[in-house]
């Protein structure tokens, strides 16, 4: 069991990672929050619920009052927040309820978002289950909702209290949902940490094999580069939007597709080789460091193929939540372990890019 | 023009009061929040827009993009934050997009949630207008919108950047307005300020006549009591909650009628006699001190008439938001000029305040 601190203005806490965490929440919980109030509420999938739920109410004396939301990323929305306030005000719930989020990304982005406007905000606690939740969205404070428009164009930053990712609970998880969620862990090397490149590089068959260790290496290396960021930046107004390696061209690949091909770390994966591209055509990275790392993507795949038009793959990047006034942001690798906000890219430079991607996916997969 | 600080810990602003400021809100912007954005939005009501658009697009290079709130209670809802910031993401808005707020309470409620949630938070101006919104809801950084469980269960604390409180477009306030706005100006008096008492009683015909130094001395009166308390307790875990005075058998008689019979303010009125009456009931003011302030409340009146089952406001009383693990919170003033809050309020005492109020109710004015 380790403890990463998370340590912004306007907030400090622990991102705490080990084995068998969810059997023991209730003491765990009351021990960073005081005695639990007497409205406490679950927000869950009822599949993680199925799966874990016995195991997560067993260390509480008095259970919380279980809130559902159904899998996937068309429930992540304002309606579905508001359906959620009701129960919660309908149950009783007010200014001294605790939330906490119980299940993968979905769930936490759409809890913490919950928790941060009900009753203008209440506290709330992480529990992800998937490993992109937990290396990725569990920690930084970041919630939100989509809209028709884009993904996450509603949101606020919130903290939790704490952040318990248990890797236990990752047993039960889909390969493809682990592979998709190791697209983060690259992407924190990428920019961050040439040794747990090296480190996804050597241990490919330890991590895909689920072996305890290596996961626990990969997740809290991650975590601490994610942590070690947030604690520099925390509102996004520079460092921390290197952590959107990949998200430029990621995001506009799941509008495209309708968020129904691709889960959120596949996206990531074939964002990144756009920006890998687009890295090399700049000098950035050499031809070697290129292959490297577009292998260390391809290793931890497969990434669904698509058949897509590049014009309107590019098109799509333009409601991009990291453009301010108009102007096209990326972030790109600087050799390995580093990476860069960029605000000129072409029309052209960005069109090549997706057409390379678009290549790959097509010719490798389909 | 005065201008009143708010300073807290998360923010420090001035809330600007005066004569035509409308007229020059460019240039004031521009002077606190650096070159106008290239996106930027006002969000107003159709009869707002009707009566001072003009004025108010005249002193902007570029007109913001206008957006509309449908007047009344009834649109604010999560539905209309959700339409709006639709609306804002497909006309380019982006985090560096800002909001001002050109309305009344409402349109100030909803335009700063909206700005807190959009993008994860944009910065946002309150130009209020109505007499409620420039002496109260404008100030403190409250936002929110309402469920069918109550009003304000969703929200936010997201100050804005300035508030500026114009005097001059309270000439076109429908007067029942007016009336029903002094009511938290009579609030703010009883909780905290005597002389503003004193003055309210001795100038009630230059107040409702709408002189203009008689409206600014308690306009600024009122914001320069809510500042202070505001200071003291951004998010209101203890001394802010004294500004609830009157709202409690307020949103209770709001909610029962379901927000169609009585503005807020109006409620507030008679929330707060329920307030003096269970004060006088326990001896934390005199007769002499209850006959004075509920007769400036009626002298500010009229108040509604209202016919309903005294069980039922009571019980409505229960969803407040000030209750917080199934205590009854209630503000109370103790003499003239200042107010606690007690928590154990029984249930035959709210029963009884209620019936008096109801009384006076149907008595009065059916």
């Amino acid at each position: 069991m380790q403890t990463i601190r998370v340590e912004t203005p306007s907030a400090k806490y622990g991102v705490v990672t080990g084995s068998v965490l969810v059997g023991s929440l209730g003491s765990r919980i009351e021990r960073i929050a005081g005695k639990l109030p007497r409205r406490f509420f679950v927000l869950t999938s009822p599949e993680i619920w199925a799966l874990w739920g016995e195991a997560f109410l067993s260390s509480f004396a008095e259970p919380p009052i279980a809130l559902f939301l159904p899998s996937g990323e068309k429930h992540k929305t304002l309606a579905s927040v508001e359906r959620l306030a009701r129960q919660m005000a309908a149950a009783g719930g007010d200014r001294g309820s605790l939330m906490i989020a119980f299940g993968g990304g979905i769930v936490g982005d759409v809890g913490g978002f919950l928790a941060s406007i009900f009753m203008r905000g209440i506290p709330y606690v992480q529990v992800p289950t998937t490993f992109l939740a937990q290396v990725d969205s569990s920690v930084g404070g970041k919630t939100g909702v989509n809209l028709p428009e884009g993904k996450n164009l509603v949101g606020s930053f919130h903290h939790p209290l704490a952040v318990f990712a248990d890797i236990s609970v990752l047993g039960t998880l889909p390969d493809r949902e682990l592979r998709a969620g190791l697209m983060e862990s690259i992407k924190a090397g990428i920019i961050r940490d040439r040794s747990l490149v090296r480190f996804m590089e050597e241990h490919a068959a330890e991590v895909l094999g689920r072996d305890a260790k290596a996961l626990e290496k990969v997740i809290s290396a991650s975590i601490r580069m994610k942590a070690g960021v947030v604690n520099l930046d925390e509102r996004e107004n520079g460092l921390r939007m290197i952590l959107n390696l990949g998200h430029t061209v990621g995001h506009a690949l799941e509008q495209v597709t309708g968020y129904k091909v691709l889960l959120h770390g596949e996206a990531v994966g074939w964002g990144m080789v756009a920006a890998l591209f687009l890295a090399r055509q700049r000098g950035l990275i050499s031809r070697a460091q290129f292959e490297r790392l577009e292998s260390l993507i391809y290793l931890y795949g497969p990434l669904p193929a698509l058949k897509l038009r590049k014009a309107r793959v590019a098109a799509a990047t333009g409601g991009d939540k990291k453009n301010v006034g108009g102007v096209r942001r990326f972030v790109l690798p600087v050799g390995v372990g580093d990476a860069g906000v960029v605000e000129d890219v072409t029309a052209a430079e960005l069109e090549a890019a997706v057409g390379y991607v678009l290549g790959r996916a097509g010719e490798q997969y389909s």
